[in-house]
């Protein structure tokens, strides 16, 4: 069988995930994002498409770097009016059987204890379907309004989500044997306590002495997915992330990451390939590569320069407001920048360029075209850069995935690279075809002598 | 219109929330809790049966105080294993239309910041059907699982849960005006940054300068509830509460504590009547006072001793395992024994015995008996006490729930006590029909200052 390849859908409970400036097109239900039939509906699409899973960012702050405040965010809706991301899975999962889940949350403003309990509870819910994307939360603002001066440096972020996850592996991991709740439906005990560990964690941000709330679920941890870019962020990634999400804008920049990751994730004792690699992809396609392109102008005519900015501005923690957007700007010291002149070349540019340029495909690579022009590319990028699969940015929601489902997933299928039913089981029985739980390999599974330990 | 009774039903994630033991019964879902579908299933048994709501308790600790150890309470599924209350809302709120949702959650364990989130974005998604039970959270171990030594003190909780609902008002009530966010389909910007506030708290547990991350949902603030029993706790949810749960055993004490609540409620400048007061109710019932009788038996044959004591050492902060279980007991100095001998009378009581009088009425009142027997019983307490309708307590879930909605719902309404269908509009509308948002009586609506003062 032909490699196959991974297809998530991006998404954000907000009007403007990625894309600023959107929400404005006819077509684009992004204004539904409060109401639970918006989710509902999406699920369904997705589904329908046979997505390996719908991934849903979130923020706890608000993008105030651009010009030192809120005005340009709130007004191109720029991830700010932002809802929860966990509370929507409930109702997803009750509309769909194989959809995976993958939601986000840091490390930086939740206690271990509580937050373990909700994704176990998440993991019940959608029986096994749950994923969980290891951020450490990068927005200032974010930091502020949960009491603290400014935000954690970022290495000392890494550190506490090292003992985040480790407490985290303790309460999924090693706190209940597998058989500690018993099944004969006449039992008289629910569960044995003699199977039910205490964690006794005792570190240096952390102290949880208890037992974990919950009762085993399906995965026990949920399918762990990371995006960090810096070299600490790639580190953290490879000794516990099962997808890594990359957003490389050419092929050798991906190439090298995908390389350096498996890599790390080998010298950490891994498999290479059990870590899944997917960099973030925007696809404009329709019926034929003049409808895509008619498409891809249309959407351009919808894109915000000033939503734009105020995202670059906070993914880059840099003002850009203090740049003459028709002035040439210097490339060196800006990694943003860098990366453009990385896809488009040398040349004199200015800030108003670098935000045309990336007004559609802001964040990754982008594919514009006919099913199978598409296809082609997606395949290139596979057997070019290693990549397994494809995080793919919505333009309009759910009106991008409506056409990916429609055009390109087909072609694919044609093509013996995308699966054309659901393999059962859980999302990392999907993902890897290894059962529901965790490797022996990964780092987690040392937290499993927890329960032989204080059991003998 | 004769004064309507209010009917919420109570239950918890986990398999034992007050009645221990009656999971093992046939009919039980119980067991299920990790479903989803155990969930929608209940939803949509309560709105066939014109329920007010649906009310999730919740703690984030384990009952560990009986013989100073969990195996009690795992033995019994005695409130541990718990899942999380809030993520099973979205999934009911999809296949209800009218259904309210109160979630129990504590103002000790998580950031006030991100809570206003997870209660904003459940009242979007619910359509303004979504309630909070303001705790501070009694188990000791709940606390020492968040890192903290031991639990704060109760004064202190209490002076916490003051600064936390006012930090919450001002970013649901002030931080967002109603026409922020822009309905014109055709408008270029989200929202007017003019009309969107930081908060700027600066207190002494909190401080939190930003917005709120959500737009104004449909009620803005949840509506409230709360269940202090004691003067401070009283007091707090006379400043706060919408709905105040009580688990009075006798009319008398029930009558004292309805009139001290409306007093308290008075003297905080509000309608004593804003303030809707229900009482802990069993009900077991069938179609004749027979069946009934014979269910209440059945039920009786299930309960778990050990299951109950897990549960009250909890609840009491007192190790009950120290207590021969048929020795006499001293009452004076033990709330759980005096309300018992208020309840049953004066006598030469043994543990035994208090565990067996309230094996399934375990905290408040009971009916058992036919259709009409029970709808006279819960209109003397209505005519005698002022309460204004009941958190009933279930037995077997969803059974007991099924039983009033077959039996006892039908009577009511017979009797012009009980809507025969719901009130359209929000949950706050549909308990006190004048909108959606809290009256200006209320201590919250004085954030809504914050608006103006910073707008002008």
């Amino acid at each position: 069988m032909s490699r196959q390849i991974i297809l998530n859908a991006f998404d954000m409970n907000c009007v403007t995930h990625i894309v600023a400036g959107t929400w404005r097109h006819p077509q684009s239900q992004a204004v539904r994002y409060k109401d639970i039939e918006y989710w509902t509906d999406l699920a369904k699409v997705l589904e329908r498409g046979l997505f390996d899973g719908l991934f849903i960012a979130d923020v706890l702050g608000i993008y105030d770097v651009y010009a030192q405040g809120p005005e340009a965010a709130l007004r191109a809706g720029a991830q700010v009016p932002v809802n929860d991301p966990m509370l929507v899975v409930s109702a997803m999962a009750a509309v769909t059987e194989h959809l995976g889940f993958g939601v986000t949350a840091a490390t930086s403003f939740e206690h271990p204890y509580s937050f373990a309990r909700r994704m176990s509870t998440l993991d019940h819910l959608t029986k096994g379907r749950v994923g969980w994307n290891i951020v450490t939360g990068y927005l200032e603002s974010a930091a502020r309004n949960h009491g603290l001066d400014t935000i954690t440096p970022h290495a000392d972020r890494y550190d506490i989500a090292d003992e985040y996850t480790e407490v985290l592996y303790k309460l999924w991991e090693g706190s209940w044997e597998d058989d500690a709740v018993g099944t004969d439906p006449t039992r008289t005990e629910y569960a044995d306590p003699a199977k039910v560990h205490p964690i006794g964690h005792e570190g240096r941000h952390f102290r949880v002495p208890g037992i974990h709330l919950c009762e085993p679920s399906l995965q026990r941890t949920p399918v762990l997915y990371q995006a960090g870019a810096s070299t600490r962020g790639r580190q953290f990634g490879a000794e516990n992330a099962e997808v890594i999400f990359i957003g490389a804008p050419t092929k050798d920049i991906l190439r090298e990451a995908v390389a350096d990751i498996r890599a790390r994730a080998a010298a950490a004792g891994r498999d290479p390939y059990d870590v899944k690699i997917v960099n973030s992809h925007v696809i404009v396609t329709g019926a034929t590569e003049t409808a895509a392109q008619a498409r891809y102008d249309e959407f351009r005519s919808y894109t915000d320069p000033q939503g734009a900015l105020a995202l670059w501005s906070g993914w880059l923690g840099t003002d850009l407001s203090r740049f003459e957007l028709d002035a040439p700007v210097e490339v060196t010291d800006n990694e943003f920048l860098k990366s453009s002149v990385e896809m488009f070349g040398q040349g004199q540019w200015t800030l108003r360029d670098f935000i045309d340029a990336h007004a559609i495909n802001v964040d990754g690579a982008m594919s514009v075209g006919g099913p199978s022009q598409v296809a082609d590319e997606l395949q290139e990028w596979v057997a070019e850069t290693d990549v397994d699969g494809f995080n793919l940015t919505n333009v309009i929601t759910p009106g991008t995935f409506v056409d990916i489902a429609d055009h390109v997933i087909p072609e694919l299928q044609r093509r013996g690279v995308y699966k054309t039913e659901y393999t059962e089981g859980t999302l990392r029985h999907k993902l890897f075809g290894r059962g529901p739980r965790l490797p022996e390999s990964h780092r987690a599974a040392d937290y499993r002598h927890v329960t032989q330990e204080v059991s003998r």
